[in-house]
């Protein structure tokens, strides 16, 4: 390590600083989702950042990319790497009985090696609706969706749904080995159509084989759920079709206008899912800036009994991203009057502030240097204010009395 | 350790779940007080809450009390104990020119051992006035500790001045050992009166001997700034002691009701305050829920040239204690009218969620549970909409068509 670098004047790998309309807009985001749940009847839950890693066996995340460190006894604790977990911890040890809507935000943490251009430290806001096995939970998890996206500003967007029960299913029908598996795997996440159909050549008497051969190509419009229904007459998989049919229909009573695609061959990155996931893409972006679905499992394993939940989170960083793109994020409003007071005169420059818009109090001794200040930040007006009286002077012309 | 204990279910110490209105709470005080921040024309900053150790290099806190853990190259970094320090290291690597006024929010960490009662994460929101070396940077401090006070709800609470150059000129002038400095602070801080007076049996013939045998007694109302005037001709003392009386003043032009009490001998528990400092207390706590004052050193480390700076931090959950203790935490409104909705009725129930007051979309899918959830939850009202109508069922009566 050179000696000459100042490490207190560098910032971690995958931190960053959010300044000015940037931090505003961050915080005035994550308060507008608050305040869209909780019109909508939710409870707000906050866990803390730090929390033990046993907390979060149940992510398929591996363990390097958290930031774990010991606690004041020599526990290993982590910053959390996602904020379902410890909200099935909570469930399991308080009063909080289900069914529950509940909603959150904060920061959740993630190691991201080198340069990837994703940030460690995260803000999110989100929704469990936990105890409900009812398709309503799904629907109104995509309500909220479309919901918070277009009263942030984020208006031009997909919807993609998928179904961890169809990938399931066949992978538990083809009864692969784990390295099979990967390659199976491999194959649908890079939508390789003729790696595929080599892959299947042992497979082409299987039931599943005219779908599973076509799947590396079942994603796009959502008229592609009836080819599906075409391809296959597996229970399970027709099942959650029908699932994945009376969800659009739904979302599209509320909002007949948006998008939506599906992808049959999504490969579910979390593996906890068990049912419809959904995520949300704007401005041909490959980040989705909402995602969720539901996981009837996960939160079992905190439970006495079955735990069906669904959830949604929002990536609210990127939703500033895609804003800042789009040259939506607004500057917040510069000073237009710096308000000079005279050291007897506090009691009444406090009313004029509080009367005049995009305005402050000078902290400097003298009026000169307010003026001075004034013209270097191009602050058009200054007012100086006396104990009984005021003047006003505009620095694009002369003086003048009030 | 026993093998049984579920550490997935357990909290590390020091730290705590938020659930419903302390959460809402919680988020509603920090916006509150970025808002007021903004109205008064402050910046908004935010920094992240893993920085490099060497950026808290300037604060007395011993780095036991810090998480500290490796980053993704084996460097060493930490939780940001603290907000001051990483907004020096913003200003002396971004265009951000002084003088500036910033504000921040967000959550600090220090480890703090067993039972003593604080929380290890705490969420705070502050302001930073750089580069300003007048007492107008003082006053607006303290304006803005009283108002965001008022606004917060927290309307009974003291101020308590103290002067970090009264205590170093002291110690400087006295010229103690080591050892004989920590006895000297440890009798200021317990307000050891008899035990000051052994330890100063050979300094009676030192000119600052009236005002010093006198400092444990010197805290309290107001009038004291002029018993220090009667008892020492110290320049530096006397010059601290104008700069109270004139903050004072100052503050009683615009909240003439406001308390306020001094403490000549207040002991620095952050040593890098130079100027006035100042705490509110409010109801009999021994913990400050503000605190500030003038550090015109601290941040020139990051600068190249003298930085003045003065700053003032909420501890915003000492905050919803206090109010907390007061019974002035209000209850979220709880629902009063549950709509369950027919699958083909979803775009009527969301017209009359948006119009109806503390409702909520039931998630069930028969009407049976929707009833069942809101006479175990206590919900009067269960809304039934159909495809084109609705039915009112008050759970107190009987059902009625609408």
């Amino acid at each position: 390590m050179n000696e000459e670098m100042k490490w207190n004047r560098s910032l971690p790998n995958g931190t960053k600083d959010k300044l000015f309309k940037e931090a505003v807009q961050s915080h005035q985001l994550e308060s507008l989702v608050n305040h869209h749940f909780a019109s909508r009847g939710y409870q707000r839950i906050e866990t803390p950042l730090i929390e033990f890693e046993e907390v979060f066996d149940g992510m398929a995340q591996k363990a390097t990319s958290r930031y774990r460190f010991f606690d004041d006894q020599g526990r290993i604790v982590v910053l959390r790497p996602d904020m379902t977990l410890p909200i099935g911890r909570v469930i399991s040890t308080t009063g909080v009985i289900p069914p529950v809507q509940l909603s959150y935000s904060g920061k959740v943490f993630r190691v991201n090696k080198g340069h990837s251009g994703e940030y460690n430290e995260q803000l999110q806001a989100g929704m469990e609706l936990i105890g409900y096995d009812s398709l309503k939970a799904e629907t109104e998890c995509l309500i909220n969706g479309v919901s918070v996206s277009q009263k942030s500003g984020v208006t031009d967007f997909q919807i993609e749904l998928g179904h961890a029960a169809i990938f399931q299913t066949i992978l538990s029908e083809l009864q692969l080995t784990d390295q099979k598996k990967e390659r199976f795997k491999w194959l649908l996440q890079s939508k390789n159509s003729p790696g595929m159909q080599d892959f299947l050549v042992d497979y082409q008497q299987h039931p599943l084989y005219p779908l599973i051969s076509r799947l590396p190509r079942l994603f796009g419009q959502i008229d592609i759920l009836e080819e599906v229904e075409a391809l296959t007459d597996h229970p399970k998989i027709l099942a959650s079709i029908t699932e994945m049919k009376q969800l659009i229909k739904q979302i599209s009573q509320v909002y007949p206008e948006q998008e939506i695609t599906v992808d049959i061959g999504l490969v579910q990155e979390l593996q906890y899912y068990t049912g419809i996931t959904f995520k949300g893409y704007a401005d041909q972006s490959s980040d989705c800036f909402f995602s969720g679905g539901r996981y009837d499992d996960l939160l079992t394993e905190f439970s006495v009994a079955p735990l069906p939940a669904v959830g949604l989170v929002f990536y609210l960083d990127r939703m500033l991203y895609i804003k800042d793109r789009k040259g939506e994020l607004t500057k917040p409003q510069g000073i237009e009057v710096l308000i000079h007071y005279d050291d007897d005169a506090l009691a009444l420059a406090e009313q004029v502030l509080a009367k005049e818009r995009f305005a402050r109090l000078s902290l400097h001794a003298s009026l000169e240097e307010t003026i001075e200040h004034a013209r270097t930040w191009q602050i058009p007006r200054v007012l100086h204010v006396f104990e009984h009286e005021m003047k006003d002077i505009s620095l694009e012309g002369g003086e003048r009395d009030e």
